[in-house]
């Protein structure tokens, strides 16, 4: 668990290190489905738009990681929350994943949300599913081949998902 | 099975009709995201766009039922498709969302995807449940009280999915 971070709102400014980061981890064509050739201007969308909440973890003045909390479905089904997450590859093993991962439950409770849905977990990428389980998400869903993965070629993809009835706001 | 409906690609001549049954079949509040109010602007940016190919179902030359095919996921997922289907609600029983489905499938094909995946059907809707089952989809994930059905409360919905090796093109 990483004590030394400090989370906040991300604003425009901490772009360059986002993309940094988020060309990083979209390299290995292995846990998201963003192609490496994702142009900035679209990522730079995934993180900043309307109904997009999100925050950036840092390390002193360093932006070491990031996530983005949205509604998962408009309308009837706004009632469940979505989020992703991406850690710097630099930083691995440090616990930004897991810190990242509790706030975030905390700002969607905060916001209203009953529950968490992840569409789109790679199964190959363990130490994602792992962390999830921990936090308490179980699989609720397998997309059979739904993932091209750059070196294992097709492979499942996990729904996710979490009331957060416990969390406390 | 209505044999008497004309598939033809919509255009934008065809809104005022779609628009017409968008409005009907999301009324209820039972069976799609969309809150009965959703504008006509949010409903024909939902049918036409970038990326999106729509059809219409015409009996003579009214439009009866519609559908969308779009890939699911960008990118790494693009092999997987997501559709969405609305038929009038003045001829359910009829066979159009049968006609319609199947002709998705092999447009799908045709357009080079592997497989279909249907994100959210909101499982009370027992017709539409059976009819994707029906034609092939199997229900791989169930999202715990994802939907706040109008009268039923909160009621899960179903990830559906279905390969497409077997369908000809």
């Amino acid at each position: 668990m990483s004590d030394a971070l400090t989370l906040r709102p991300a604003n425009i400014a901490d772009w360059p290190a986002m993309w940094t980061i988020f060309h990083a981890v979209i390299a290995g064509g292995d846990s998201y489905v963003f192609d490496p050739s994702t142009s900035e201007n679209d990522a730079s969308a995934y993180w900043f738009g309307p109904g997009i909440v999100s925050w950036v973890a840092l390390e002193g003045e360093r932006v070491v990681g990031m996530y983005k909390l949205v509604a998962n479905q408009r309308d009837l089904g706004n009632h469940v929350a979505n989020a992703s997450f991406m850690v710097d590859p630099t930083v691995h093993g440090r616990g930004v994943g897991v810190t990242l991962g509790k706030h975030c439950l905390v700002e969607a409770k905060r916001a209203g949300f009953a529950a968490m849905q992840f569409n789109f977990v790679v199964a190959s990428n363990h130490g994602a599913v792992k962390l999830w389980q921990k936090l308490g998400f179980t699989i609720v869903g397998t997309l059979p081949r739904a993932f091209r993965h750059a070196t294992l070629g097709l492979v499942d993809a996990y729904v996710m998902y979490r009331f957060l009835d416990d969390i406390a706001d």
